[in-house]
């Protein structure tokens, strides 16, 4: 029972690992970068993707991951974007084979970066390969400085670290410093932002690192 | 291939449902509420039971939910309480197996409640019977006031909602209207709680639904 179990995750996962390789392939011929942006509900995705795309520093394509609903697709075409909803259904993670068909459903002439906005959870997106170059993991102020180290997968895995809210240093307990060093702790080589999406204060150094990735792509 | 992962999926969850059923007839026998508790990483779970406990209007006893570490644990002991930390080493959610083999660690003496502090998610972990009485919903103002529409399931399913970070509301885009008739609109039985950690606001409410469903218990 257990070697049938195995057996047939290993061939669901190999079949999605087809689809996240395509993916790269693709984009990298396209010249596309591909970042996977994952944080739990809340952590301000949606909203750190507003504020990136408002700079208009890059042409941008978006593809949103939620459970239910549609809001977070409308708040991002209303930046004058492209983008794709993908709904899980109770799926509390975006899959590669999800992502290509939301693609191939985007006009990517003249594309230079496509933002993927996942599942709000800090758990299991970090697991899953998208095709994405980076994972981006997005960490609120409010949600307090013990999360990297009860989460390790994701900060372990990802190109940076965005930490957002920071307006609410004052009103909450927040260790910036235990944060910062148990980051370093799993990561020292991740790019590290601390931003405020209401006041854009932060934005244009996290978006000036989105433009070196590109920039390194384009000559990769 | 398909029949196959069908079949063996109900087979784990089957199992899993024996563990959940044993767990809610042995708490019944002993007259024990069970309160398993939801949120994002962040939320304010492990706040809202130190504050809990501290009024000391019963007896409790908690299993605490990681995927690493035992910080929250430690918060809890240092209340005199009896916990067990269950880490899930990559786990997205408890099961109800986990949570079994917690509750034989813990001497449920004179116990009134248990607290299961899941792991932080708002997704997978309101699809898993654990045995509970009420599944608690726990989300912060800082969150954001979508969050029921996007993650439905455990507002659905919740016996009460409780809203933290109350002190946040001047400094965060909150519409708290907003989130409570969503609320609504998907559970309108659920007891409906505002409360603020660090000062303690709010909090007796919450913790006289938590006597009131213990009395409940008690003459069912």
């Amino acid at each position: 029972m257990t070697t049938k179990k195995v057996s047939i995750f290993k061939s669901v996962l190999a079949a999605d690992e087809q689809f996240a390789h395509s993916i790269r392939k693709e984009m990298s011929e396209r010249e596309i970068l591909v970042l996977n942006l994952i944080g739990s509900p809340g952590a301000g995705k949606t909203s750190l993707l507003e504020e990136t795309l408002k700079r208009r520093r890059f042409n941008s394509a978006v593809v949103e991951g939620d459970i239910a609903t549609a809001r977070d697709a409308e708040r991002i075409a209303s930046c004058c974007v492209p983008v794709v909803q993908i709904n899980t259904r109770g799926g509390c993670h975006l899959e590669a084979n999800l992502v290509s068909k939301a693609l191939k459903a985007l006009s990517l002439e003249n594309v230079d970066v496509v933002f993927i906005e996942n599942v709000g959870n800090l758990v299991c997106p970090a697991e899953f390969d998208l095709g994405e170059d980076y994972k981006v993991a997005v960490c609120s102020s409010a949600e307090g400085a013990d999360k990297p180290l009860k989460y390790p997968h994701l900060f372990h895995e990802c190109g940076a670290v965005v930490l957002t809210k920071k307006d609410l240093f004052p009103h909450v307990r927040f260790d910036r410093d235990l944060f910062w060093s148990d980051v370093d702790s799993l990561n020292a080589k991740a790019a590290k932002f601390e931003v405020d999406n209401l006041s854009g204060e932060g934005i244009d150094g996290w978006v000036d690192q989105v433009e070196k990735w590109l920039n390194l792509k384009r000559r990769s």
